[in-house]
């Protein structure tokens, strides 16, 4: 039985996120799932790096998968690729070490979020962006952003309720910058918790219209009140763009 | 009155097509027409340069309509964008000269097809491409490409029942390139057919897998023998890059 690693890109929209939940077979690991089930006539688990939403996208999830098999890893990616609708690839299948997993194991991950300025749509894009109207001051959101990172108790900037799990995070940083129509919003950090990027997109873009103080972004941080931030920013804009490991992942040979 | 020109962007995948049929509302020149007639209070029509099919998509068509109107082009631009869905968007409205109309003034049109080539899916582009397994030949597809430029009578390569119309068309060139893990074919003419270019992407790709020789190409040009052209290509893959005028259209000031 080996351990493999596989890199997983989705363009979300039609699927109830990544993480397969009770009956919802819609998603993408029950996607992965079913097809590996069927190649290896038994059971599996596939592990994701990051569970994303409904509608996030990702060009880089990383997840992990016992198989007992004799098929080499290209002929797996390619006989889930095969099988796998348009809109889920698998870029590359390798042997990974025994103890490797997916999301105990990443280090950091990088989301990025899109939001389209501007009067002109994006069409070949808009699956991937927030459209929003109107201008947006970034250097009041650049500033925010740096009230935002660093090590705190996200419970605020979060859809959790209360949880007896921690809900300390750190964020390495948050870059915001224009490029061309859109501005770009990426998120590096060692976790996030349920719709915290988004909400985090909503309170910024709240900063950047002006109806909320840069300084006012770190009222959720101090008070851990969900309704002292800002809303919750469409599952469109996001994509999980990379997982990051410190240490080698890859069986060695 | 003014005779206005206009650049509109689509993702075909949801619509019926570019032209307004009878009762079939789902189609672009329908949703372009229903929101100017709302901004006017009066009926218009609105003349596309090319007619795309149901499922092909559009960088770059061009379109002409008389107008009642005392608003700005930009303004014009700006409504039809705040109504339009995101999967279609004017790119630039502007005052074109009276007897202007982008269909009979059209000089040159350039289609492109998007074949993914490759055992690895493109999931943020598979709606744009025809993904075909397995290797192309590109020297005997450009080969054969040679054989179909120049001004033939194409109803052979079309879905077209026998028409009084001439069927009589020119392709200034075929270009037909690998980039990245997408093989690209370019076609410039003065026109196509109904269905012209994906039948010809068809018979190409035929000649690429090697079931057909790059000579057998010109058949459907002496017979005017559809049976013996290949199969209709996918719409998804095609898209409308742009419409080229070679005289001025703009209204001077």
């Amino acid at each position: 039985v080996g351990n493999y690693v596989l890199t997983v890109q989705y363009e979300g929209t039609r699927y109830n996120g990544w993480q397969r939940q009770g009956n919802t077979e819609n998603t993408i690991q029950g996607k992965l799932e079913r097809i590996l089930e069927r190649m290896t006539g038994r059971p599996v688990e596939v592990h994701g790096a990051g569970r994303t939403d409904a509608g996030v996208h990702s060009l880089g999830q990383t997840a992990n998968v016992h198989l007992d098999t004799r098929i080499s890893p290209e002929e797996i990616r390619d006989y889930l690729n095969r099988y796998l609708p348009g809109d889920i690839g698998v870029l590359q299948v390798a042997l990974a070490q025994p103890r490797f997993h997916a999301r105990l194991w990443a280090g950091e991950k990088h989301y990025r979020y899109r939001i389209l300025t501007g009067p002109v749509p994006d069409v070949f894009n808009a699956r991937y962006q927030w459209r929003h109207e109107g201008a947006l001051d970034v250097k009041n959101m650049q500033a925010a952003a740096v009230l935002l990172t660093g090590t705190h108790d996200f419970l605020g900037y979060s859809s959790l309720k209360k949880t007896k799990k921690s809900t300390v995070r750190t964020i390495r940083t948050i870059e915001i910058r224009t490029e061309g129509a859109e501005l770009l919003l990426d998120f590096y950090g060692d976790g996030f918790l349920y719709h915290m990027v988004r909400i985090l997109v909503g309170t910024l873009v709240e900063v950047g219209e002006g109806t909320r103080a840069p300084e006012a972004v770190a009222m959720p941080l101090e008070t851990l009140d969900r309704t002292l931030a800002g809303p919750l920013a469409p599952a469109q804009g996001l994509t999980l763009q990379a997982v990051r490991y410190s240490g080698p992942i890859l069986l060695e040979k």
